[in-house]
């Protein structure tokens, strides 16, 4: 078995490449950036996950009473730069998942030169972060611009 | 990429090994049996199933309206014999969905010799069956065996 292709086989089913904000008044633009890379599994699957945990030496896995599944998740700019992106890149996704993973590259990389904390080039963010994960946000796009317009 | 790696690796996150039970008063035993292997995905990802489909070059692939999804299925005893479950011998599952698989192999063994045509290794198979999939179940164990008993 290459581990390598089966975590990116493990990755196009269950995998997801998120950027996520939240309001935050402390900071210049009152809006949080956070891109992260993780995998959800059933607590009677878990051990996939500290596979792919190993395979990759960075993130945590983390349990969710909610639904009753485990998560592994990488949220370091630095992992998710250094790790993550060089092995999807290497071993690419093949379904509409890879067009997710294109765009999550370019907002790492806007956030690593931290251009989210700029209002302007944080729009293109946001722009782009929406068009990844469609449905699923906490706050809809329009209410984020408006915050950050004020 | 190793695609075969991969499978196994997509299959570890969204792949399904069932046995299935309808009641079906023509036959013998009054209880169709219908082993299949299944992945689902999402019709934004549902390329994935093709490549998934080209591998094993047998199964189908088809649309749920219910839930937006796509599902690539096999349901043939001899595909599932000779196709499938040599795959996945080979290129092992980790987690816990490894084990559905090693009592999927001993539930296809059972079909192919038509021991689901007797009654009294039906009841074997049920037993088997149940462990597998739990939950998720239109009729419950208890409810089959009694109509098996009748």
């Amino acid at each position: 078995m290459d581990i390598a292709s089966y975590i990116t086989g493990f990755v196009e089913g269950e995998g997801c490449f998120c950027v996520s904000f939240n309001l935050r008044s402390k900071l210049k633009t009152g809006i949080e950036v956070r891109p992260s890379f993780s995998v959800s599994q059933h607590k009677r699957n878990a051990k996939a996950l500290e596979v792919v945990q190993d395979y990759f030496q960075c993130g945590g896995i983390r349990y969710s009473s909610r639904d009753h599944s485990y998560k592994y998740e990488v949220r370091r700019i630095d992992d998710l730069q250094k790790v993550i992106i060089p092995h999807f890149k290497k071993y690419r996704l093949i379904g509409g998942k890879a067009d997710d993973f294109d765009k999550f590259i370019l907002v790492c990389d806007m956030v690593a030169k931290n251009y989210h904390r700029n209002n302007h080039r944080l729009v293109e963010i946001i722009e782009l972060a929406y068009d990844i994960n469609q449905g699923r946000r906490k706050i809809n796009k329009e209410k984020l611009l408006k915050h950050l317009a004020r």
